[in-house]
């Protein structure tokens, strides 16, 4: 980033765009970190559903700011004994639940510390730690480039996995525009690689007008995931399924 | 909030998330008070229901930093007779219709002072007050602490309460997950007390994960207000009942 | 713009309030162009419909700071041979693709640039041009107050119109009240002009208190364009129509 400028705080949740989590979450910030350019990156990941969180936040990850802190909420387990975690992965900071959430974002990274965090703030709901613990620790993170203390290192073997599976062979997102994104990365694969999904085998494509006008296809999207496509329609409704559907990638 | 630092702007509204409304508010503010931190609080208020958007509205600004300034847009009645507002209610600025939004935020205030707020822009269309009037005047307010000339200060007891009840003993949202909020203050309820809502008697729980997956409770939320959720599931779509559906806590 | 201050950054497009596709842009911005303030202007256009986004477009920025850049993407040929533009139409910047999208814009300025932009960055994907193509050129133009070289002035008349109509005589889009604006400027029209739309013909009303509540009318919108309303209600439920439908403003 710029010398000087205060690193971007990015929240990537499953709030919903239209709910008054969001906002709530970003003013937080404005109070705590003012100086700190604030941003929804992604708050319609599917509600409860931490492996396709895991996937979709190292997804749309990739291109921040370097320095950039990205609070990631899938909270199912809020309230309850699931511990914090703030992780350096990659020159990116994340904090969030130690739910399996991270752990797409830690995995994959060439470079990787773990944190457990301690801290605590004097008022906390039971219900919104978004807003009243995670959003503080992200704040800290900007300001202080450390988690708050107390806070432990621990290994990146510690994480809590959760099941996550790495890839997700199944659609982890149903865009609005109906496309279908899956976990699957799509490096390397063949020119003449299928998708199965959906008792499909969809060809591939590189670009949308490549096919012809409600046809299916799939193509690496710009994040770098396998995604199935219909040119000017959705594929949700031309295949007749969404999130969690399975989908298996063959290569060659 | 810190020295030198521009107060918040925040806005809250029924214009829909996916609308073209909030951009422009947020547009016009960036051109009238470029230092000043903006976000959309809220903009998915039940559409034309002001008790609703009373009770969400003080709800959500009560962890706002101090002295931020809330624009509030619930307002059917727009370019007709009703009155503009500007109300400093425990540090926080609030401007919007005198249809009875800002009656809960003004109304539970330990300190509250009220404006009517005479002065207009030179340009203003019939139907879109958050952008030509309420805009300028929330940036006024940011800018220099107190409401633009013409304005007269009233009695907070002059202001209309437009028929808002307080508590509202009804559902007044439905989140992104499908909890069903309710205007009941739920502070001092018992951990016996249980919700009657749907023509059923919901029992308390502290957290979604004290329950069962798909069974329904209520709690007391982020915000102080009585809630219905599922754990992991949709209470409107469990009880089938929405916003305006009746509510009642038994307290103990 | 006050003195010093950096121009607003403005994105219009198809993306989906609720996709993964806004944040992304928000946050390259930040990245690229960190003292630009930066707002969603509006990304829930209908999707790959270019002539109802060149209207919309052309609405939503009327009101923006002088000097504003807007991205505006609505592309369905992205990936494909279509060309890029940036285009200063009385004072305002706007980049996208040359599709017919910023046709309404640059032919309703009273003064127009236009260049054809050969820049590319070195990383492209396919099909996310609105974060790795336009954004980059968008920040480029806030910052430099010019298209990124290569880039080449070209006439206003050699831009692509591609099939886009003004005015456009049906419904560009759905508001989420409900509200069916149209591509018909009403400047100028009747007290006494008609919108004949889903065979009715709806009388002209200034304000939605004017009406009945459930009643449909049409009103010239904060935007200049004539929209069909219902007082209270929605009129794409009660007319039973939506993006598309004809519309035709009978003017006296």
């Amino acid at each position: 980033m710029p010398e000087g400028a205060a690193p971007l705080l990015a929240l990537f949740s499953d709030f919903g765009a239209s709910g008054p989590y969001v906002g709530q979450v970003l003013a937080a910030w404005a109070g705590l970190a003012p100086a700190a350019p604030r941003v929804d990156l992604f708050s319609a990941a599917p509600p409860f559903d931490v492996e396709a969180g895991a996937h979709l936040l190292f997804a749309y990850t990739r291109r921040l700011p370097p320095g950039s802190v990205v609070e990631a909420v899938v909270d199912p387990g809020v309230g309850g004994p699931r511990g914090v975690l703030a992780v350096l992965a990659d020159g990116l900071w994340f904090c969030g639940p130690d739910n399996g959430l991270l752990a797409v974002a830690a995995g994959r990274a060439r470079g990787c510390r773990v944190w457990r965090v301690d801290w605590r703030p004097q008022s906390l709901s039971a219900t919104f730690h978004g807003r009243d613990l995670f959003a503080p620790v992200a704040a800290h993170l900007a300001l202080h480039g450390a988690p708050p203390a107390p806070a432990e290192e621990i290994s990146p073997a510690a994480m809590e996995r959760g099941g996550v599976a790495d890839p997700a062979e199944r659609v982890i997102l149903a865009d609005p525009y109906g496309n279908l994104v899956t976990g699957i990365p799509a490096a390397g694969a063949a020119e003449t690689a299928r998708l199965a999904i959906a008792g499909r085998l969809l060809p591939r494509a590189r670009r949308f007008g490549e096919v012809n006008p409600g046809e299916a296809f799939w193509y690496e999207n710009a994040d770098g995931l396998a995604e199935a496509a219909v040119n000017r329609g959705s594929a949700a409704a031309l295949l007749g399924v969404s999130v969690g559907a399975a989908a298996r990638l063959i290569r060659d």
